[in-house]
C-alpha cells in the first residue's frame, strides 16, 4: 500500500517535495496546503495538485480567486499517513501539536529546532535511526551538504577535524526583490555559525567549526573546507570516499564549469525540473591534499538539496523500507540523481 | 517530407532552437555544429544530438575529450535544407557565403546586419514576405518584442507614435561571470538605440524611438513604452489588440507577479524547459490609457523569445506552409505558448 | 544675526544637511537629534556636533554608550529658529505639531505629503513662494531632478509635454543589506508613478508623466526623457536652457563617463565629501533633438541632490534673503557646486 | 631635503599614492604620468598635479584634449629620486629597465612578480630589509592584510598555522561595468590561491594556506581565518596582539557595523578622502578563541590598504628614516590612520 503524503506549505521547498512525492511508486500525494492565494498556489492547481486551505481566511481568498479548494488543513491531515511541514520558520511548533493530535507522522525542515522532532535527518547518515519515528527533521541545506561530505570522509576513516567557510546565497530567486542585499557581504554575527553545531545533531562527535557569510547572489551556496586528515591519503582516495556517499557529484573547471552560474546552467541543460540540483556539486579538479591537509569546495542548491532527503525521511517514518541504501536508491532513480553531471554517470 | 535542419552554433540561442526543431512534426534536426568542446557541447551529446565540428581544431578537441563527432560543418550543410546560424556576432558574413555555396537556405539572428539576409523576420509581421527566400534574419530579442507589441497596436489602428525605454539585462546567466556589471547602470551611448530603427526593417513606416540602458541582472529585459494613440480607445480595446497578436501573454501584479524574478519563477513552476518564456509578458494591470496617451511595460526573456520566430522562419524559407498564422499555430502548440500564464489560457 | 538651525533625524539626508548648514555663513548648526545610538550618531559626535536625544529611551541608550547628550528634542527645538525634519517617513505628521507648538519653522522632506507643509520646494522654481512661510517641503530626489530639468525647458519656452522613465536605485548604500534586491528589476505597480504628479505641486500646469522601476544598484537614479518641444530648437539651445538652470551639470561619454559608477568615481576624484553629487548630471553628448522630439538622460545622486535645496528652504523660511538666485548662489559657492564636472566650470 | 617622487600610472592606486605623497613633509610630488586622456587624468590636472605623458601618443591625445602636459615619462624620471610604478600588470618589466637606466629607485605593486624587485614589502614586517634598496614591491591588497594580521599573531608568539578563505570583490568601483560578475561566485581555480605563498615572500616560514573566490561586489574583500594557536591565549591577548600591529583597526557588530557596506559608510562619515580605509577592519566582537582554535574575520579596502605601505616603501628606498616604526608613525599621522574607527582611537 502506498504511503499517503500531504505537504503543508507550498513554497520553495514544499512544491519541490510535492513533485518528488508524486514521482514515487510507493507514495501518493494526497494534496498540498497553503495560506497563499497568489501565483504560487495557482501553479499548484495548474499542476493538478489538490489544494487545501491552511486557514479559513486562506480558503475564502482562494475561492474568491477561483482556485478549487479541496478542504481545510485538518481535512488533509485526516487523509494522510505522513505530512511534510514546509511552512515558514516559526509556525512549526503549533503545527507539531496539530499533526500529533491528528495522528499523522511528520517531517519538519531545518528551520525548526532539533528538539521539535527530537531527530535530525540526513539520509546517508541517519535513515535507520528514524525508522518508525513519529517525526524527524530534515536539516537545512547547508547542514545537509556539510553532513554528506563530512560523513563521506568519516566513513573512509579520513576525518579528524574540519573547518568550513560557508558563503550563503542571500535570498531565494523568487523573493530576492523583498529581502535581498546589494553590493555587500553580510557576515553572520556569531562564530561558529549554527551549521557546525547542527551537524552534530546528526553525527554527534564531529570536530567541525563553520563560519558563514551572505553574498549577493540567489544561485546557491559555496562552501570552502580545510580538513585535517586522520591519516595520509591520496587525492584519489579522497575522491573515492566522496563517490561512495550518496548525492555528491563532481564538476570540473576543466569542463568550463567555473562558477556558480555555470553549474546552474548545466542543470538547465540536463533538463532538470526548475534547474534543480539535488547533489552537492564538488569541484573535482580544485581538491588538493598536502600531507594531512585537505582542501575542497562545492556548490549547494539550497532550493533542491533537501528534496531527496525529505522523500527518504517520509519512507523512514512510514517504516516499510528498512534500509537507508534501498530508500536512497529508489529516490535517486526516480529523480535522476547523478554522480558526475557531464560524464553521464 | 520533413525539412532537414542543422543548427550552427550551440550557444544560448542555438540549443533552444535545436530543441524546438526537434519538437516539430514537419522538421528533422540533423545535427548541431560548434567550436566548443566544454560543458555546452557535452550536454548536446547527452541530449542525443549529433555533434558536428565547426572547425578542424574543434574536431580534434572534441575527439580528445571523448565527444562523438559526426562530421564537419560542411558535412552537416550537405545533409540539410535549412541551417539556423546561431554563431557569435562577427562570423556570420563568412558563414553566409558558405551556406550559399552549399545551396542551403539560412536563418540568421539579430546580431547580424539586415543586409546580410536582406529580410528581417518577426512571424506575426513578416512571415509571408519570407516565403521561399534563400535567407532571412530573425531580429534581436528586444526588437522582436518591440515589433510584436507595436504591430498589435498598428493592426488595431491604434498606433500613431511610440517612445520606448529599454532596460536590458547585462549578460546571459551562463556568461555573467565574464562580462557582467556590478552595482551600476550603463546607458547606450547613442539615442536612438538600434532597436527602433531595426524595427523599421520589419515594418518600414513605424514612428518609433528607443533609448536603451544595461542593468545589472541576467533575468530579462524590461521595456517601458509611452504611445500616442491614433484614436481614443479603452483599456479593454488596447488589451484586445495585444491579445490578437501572437506570443504576447499577460501577467498581473495582483497575482504577486511583481518583478522580473517572479515572472521567471512562474515559468519554472509552469514546467518550462530551462524556465524559458517565449512570450512577451505584458503587465495587464499596469497598463493605462489617459486620453490619447497609452503607457505599458513588459518583460522579455532574451534567451527564449526568438525561439518560436526561428521555427517559423525555417518554415517560411522551406515554403511549404504558406500562411504565417498556420505556422505560428503549429509552433506555439508544439512549445506550449500561452496567452495568460496563470489562467491556463 | 545667524539663523539657528536644528536637524531632526541624522540619517542619510540629515547628516548631509547638517554638514551643509555648518558651511553657511548666515546659519548656525545648533545640534542634531536622533533615536539611534549606533555608528551613525557616534560619527555625529566625532564631527563635533551636539547630539540631542529624540526620545527618552534614545537618551538613555546614548548615555549608556558614552555618547554626550546635550538634551532632548524639545530642548533643541527651544534653541532654534528652523528645524529640518529628516526623520523616516511616517513620523513627520506628529513632528509637525510639535514644531508648531514650539514656534519653530520647519523644512520637511519629500517622503511627507504635500499637504503637511502646504508648500513644495525646489529652489529654482519655488523659492520666492516659500518666503516667510511656517513650513515647506523639499520634494524627493527624483522629483527635484524632474523639476529642475523641466523648469529649465519651460523657462526657455521649450516645453510642451514630457514623458519620463525613472530607473531608481533600490536602496541606499548603508542599508543595502537590509532592503535590497538581487538580480531583478521591480516595476512600480502604478503608472504614472508619483513623481510626475508631485512635480505639479511645484509647477502646477506641467504636462508630465513618469513611470518608475527599481534596479539592483545603490549608486543613483537614472532618468530617461522623451520631450515634445513647444517649438523647434537646436541642441545648443536646449543645452543653454539647461545651463541656465541651477544645479544641472554636464558629463560626457567622450570623457569616459559612461555609466553610473564612473560618474560616482568622478565625484570622489573631485574630492567631494562622501562622494556627493548635488547636481543633476546630464549626459551632454547623448542628448538629441529630432524635429520637435527631444531625448536625454541624466543621473541623480539620491543621497545628495536635495541638500542644497534644504539650505535654500531654510533661508526662504527665515525670510532674510528675498531672492532665490541670491540664496542659490550662496549655497552653491559654499558647497562647490559645478556646471561641468571636468571642465572646472 | 625632500625625497622627490613621481607616480607612473594614475589609476586606482596611483592617484591615492599621489595624494598621500603630497601629504608627506619629507616628500615632494613632482608629477604623475599616464597614457589615459579621459576623466582620470583630467581630474589629476584639476587637483593641480603636473601631468606627464607616458607615451608620445598619450602626449598628443592629452594636448588635443587641452590637458597641460609637463613632459614625457623620461622627463619625469629625470626629476625624481623614487618612482612609484602603478601601471597595469604586464608593463612593469619594461618599466623596470627604464627606471634602472634613469638611475631612479622604484616601488612596484603586488601585480608584479616578487623577482622583479627581489624584495616584497609590508611596512610592519619588512621595512628594515628594504632600506636603501634600488627597488621593492608592495604586495597586493589581500597579501598585505594577510601579512599584517599573521605578523601580529607571530610577533606575539601565537601563530602555529593559518587557513584562510578570501572572498574577493570582483572589480573596482570605476571599472565594474567592464569586468564585473552578476549573480554568481567565481572560485579561483587553484588551491592554494597565490596570497598564501606570496605572504612567504615577506615572512618566509609562515604556515599559511589560502583559498580565494570572487563575489559580486565592489566594496571590499572579506577574509575568514581559522588559526591554530601556538599556545593557549585569551581573546584579550589575541586582540592585544592585533592592536600592537600597525594598521589594524577594530569594528563591532554591536555598533551596527554589520556588513561591508556599513564599514564603507563609516569611512565616508569619518570624512575619509574617497571613503578610503587604509586599515584592516577586524570585527572585534566576532573573534573567538576555543582552546587552541582562533577564528576571526576582517574587511579589506583593496583600493586603499596599500597606500600607506607605498609611502613607507618610498622612505625605505630613500633610506633616510632608518626605523620602520618611525616611518609608519609619520605616514599614519599624515593620513589619519585609526586603531578603532568609532572610539576615536
Amino acid at each position: 500500500m502506498k504511503t499517503r503524503v500531504g505537504v503543508n506549505g507550498y513554497g520553495v521547498i514544499g512544491r519541490r517535495v510535492a513533485d518528488a512525492v508524486a514521482l514515487q511508486e510507493d507514495m501518493e500525494l494526497v494534496g498540498v496546503a497553503d495560506v497563499a492565494s497568489d501565483f504560487r498556489i495557482r501553479t499548484a492547481s495548474l499542476r493538478g495538485y489538490r489544494v487545501y486551505a491552511a486557514s479559513e481566511e486562506a480558503g475564502r481568498s482562494m475561492t474568491d480567486r477561483h482556485i478549487d479548494v479541496y478542504g481545510t488543513l485538518d481535512d488533509l491531515l485526516g487523509r494522510v499517513d505522513v505530512v511534510v511541514d514546509c511552512t515558514p520558520k516559526g509556525v512549526e511548533a503549533m503545527n507539531s501539536a496539530r499533526y500529533a493530535a491528528a495522528g499523522v507522522r511528520s517531517v519538519f525542515q531545518g528551520g525548526s529546532p532539533h528538539d521539535l522532532a527530537g531527530h535530525s535527518f540526513v539520509a546517508g547518515a541517519s535513515y535507520e535511526s528514524a525508522l518508525g519515528r513519529q517525526a524527524t527533521r530534515v536539516v537545512s541545506c547547508n547542514t545537509t551538504a556539510t553532513v554528506r561530505t563530512l560523513h563521506a570522509l568519516r566513513e573512509a576513516g579520513l576525518l579528524r577535524r574540519a573547518r568550513g567557510t560557508l558563503i550563503r546565497r542571500a535570498a531565494d530567486p523568487w523573493e530576492s526583490h523583498l529581502e535581498g542585499i546589494i553590493n555587500t557581504m553580510v557576515p553572520e554575527a556569531r562564530i561558529p555559525s549554527h551549521q557546525g553545531p547542527d551537524a552534530r545533531h546528526v553525527i554527534p562527535d564531529l570536530d567541525v567549526t563553520t563560519m558563514a557569510v551572505m553574498a549577493p547572489n540567489n544561485v546557491g551556496h559555496l562552501h570552502y573546507w580545510s580538513v585535517d586528515l586522520a591519516r595520509p591519503a591520496s587525492v584519489e582516495e579522497v575522491l573515492a570516499a566522496f563517490m561512495a556517499e550518496p548525492r555528491i557529484a563532481f564538476v570540473r573547471i576543466a569542463d568550463g564549469v567555473s562558477a556558480l552560474n555555470v553549474t546552474a546552467e548545466v542543470m538547465k541543460e540536463l533538463g532538470r525540473p526548475r534547474g534543480d540540483m539535488w547533489e552537492v556539486a564538488l569541484w573535482q579538479d580544485m581538491l588538493v591534499v598536502d600531507g594531512l591537509d585537505l582542501h575542497y569546495a562545492y556548490q549547494v542548491d539550497n532550493q533542491a538539496i533537501v528534496v531527496p532527503e525529505n522523500i527518504d525521511a517520509i519512507r523512514a517514518l512510514a517504516g516499510d523500507v528498512r534500509s537507508g541504501a534501498e530508500s536512497i536508491d529508489r529516490t535517486d532513480r526516480s529523480l535522476g540523481v547523478l554522480r558526475d553531471f557531464l560524464e553521464g554517470g
